[in-house]
């Protein structure tokens, strides 16, 4: 598999006053044509790394399949950019109105939600978890250590998955969404619950980044920028924790303020 | 019409080992559901503001419209997020495939094409402008300083279009296409010629925002990134000048570098 989320090119580079001939690294964007069960099911533009744990992950998080046996096989075709995913069950109906947007107040939940997949699939937290502030403080500084390991390019999304301990799962990817299916793939096939994790995100927390974690399942979401004001709406409804503007020893709770406490008691 | 762009809402802030009620900005997500000719088109998730030009640019992105004339009117809902549209004439089929993966290259355009739709309605450039490298490092501070002048939030995306002279469209927006669409959209309602136009963007060049800018129908696009392998392949083959890296002074051409001269000739 193209494991290169970079590659070196040749450019002009304009510098002191002159035109020069150099070469440059670029990131690279790779189409994966997801098929399931015989039929085009999506193309995702994506990092060529852990394409397994994206084609799982954004499955799962579209409704797809709902747990790790719900997959007979998954297949990928890395030369002409294709997955071939086996389903143990057929697709169903719900894809038929999975970009129709929810009008009605149909299944209780805010109006925030403006897709009936969403609503459907979206997960309220069940956590009982608490956590420190310097805990906070610390998932951030990993993300960005370990972004620093992975690339340098600046242009790629990294978030990782913690339980605030020990365990941390980090993935990088050109696409927002991508970076955190692969985080759920690697937990879908690798059976770890995800109840009491937390995610930790480079970027700023918009409606569809809450969306993705709820449908994760997990109950907290650190970022270093804002989230949107739709988003904070969602995470109220949700039961999650959403942290951001995390800089400088400090940081900012928006919605679920009681699992951040200086006691701490993970449960 | 609702102009926020952004709102002020408490949270809790962490800060010298304490943790206190504040008030803090945050980034407002509008969700704009257009209704073409009676039917559900597509769901936006945007920036409440210069929501006409949004949809307009949006449509004729996606190849539904054309030109101005091709749209009989538009009405924004803006209470509801609804816009209705009618067209002078019917959607038509292609939006049945829209969403397919091309596979062979049926259309004379390079495999870096992966939709049927893009393929149809990029537009190869035809300019014949040339710019100086000073030009382009002054387009980038324009676009700087509108960015800081709109508003203080860092988490938006800023797109302007110029003709590397007097005309200069600032636009901002929460997702990157939008702004782009939003820009669009003003050139067509205004009927500005795009031809000799160039756009400077605040984010990365990926292959959907190169897309995007030969759909717009410029021959150039600059930005503050580095453009991704896949843009700068479509932008060989769509004849477009992609610049990136555009930072104290200097600046890298990936695509079409004849139209950066010393001595610039404007056609």
């Amino acid at each position: 598999m193209n494991e290169d989320v970079q590659k070196n090119k040749p450019i002009i580079r304009y510098e002191n006053g002159e035109l020069k001939e150099k070469t440059d690294h670029y990131v690279t964007e790779f189409p994966l044509t997801i098929n399931v069960n015989g039929e085009e099911f999506a193309t995702v533009i994506c990092s060529p790394n852990h394409l397994e744990e994206l084609v799982l992950g954004f499955l799962a998080s579209e409704g797809a399949i709902l747990k790790r046996d719900d997959l007979q096989s998954i297949q990928i075709d890395d030369s002409k950019g294709f997955a071939h995913v086996k389903l143990t069950h057929p697709l169903g109906e719900r894809f038929e109105y999975s970009t129709k947007r929810m009008i009605a107040s149909c299944c209780g939940k805010s109006r925030a939600f403006y897709f009936h997949n969403d609503a459907a699939i979206a997960k309220t937290s069940m956590t009982k978890m608490a956590i420190q502030p310097q805990q906070v403080i610390n998932m951030m500084e990993q993300l960005q250590k370990a972004s620093r390991i992975f690339k340098q390019t600046g242009g790629l999304h990294n978030a990782a998955i913690s339980d605030a301990d020990a365990f941390f799962e980090h993935r990088q990817d050109i696409g927002r969404h991508n970076a955190l299916d692969k985080l759920y793939g690697y937990c879908i096939q690798n059976h770890i619950p995800v109840r009491d994790k937390i995610l930790i995100f480079s970027g700023r927390i918009s409606s569809e980044i809450l969306l993705k974690a709820s449908k994760i399942g997990v109950g907290m979401i650190l970022s270093k920028s804002a989230p949107t004001t739709l988003a904070v709406e969602l995470a109220h409804d949700l039961n999650i924790t959403a942290i951001g503007f995390i800089r400088d020893g400090h940081f900012n709770i928006y919605s679920h303020p009681e699992r951040i406490k200086e006691s701490g008691n993970e449960i």
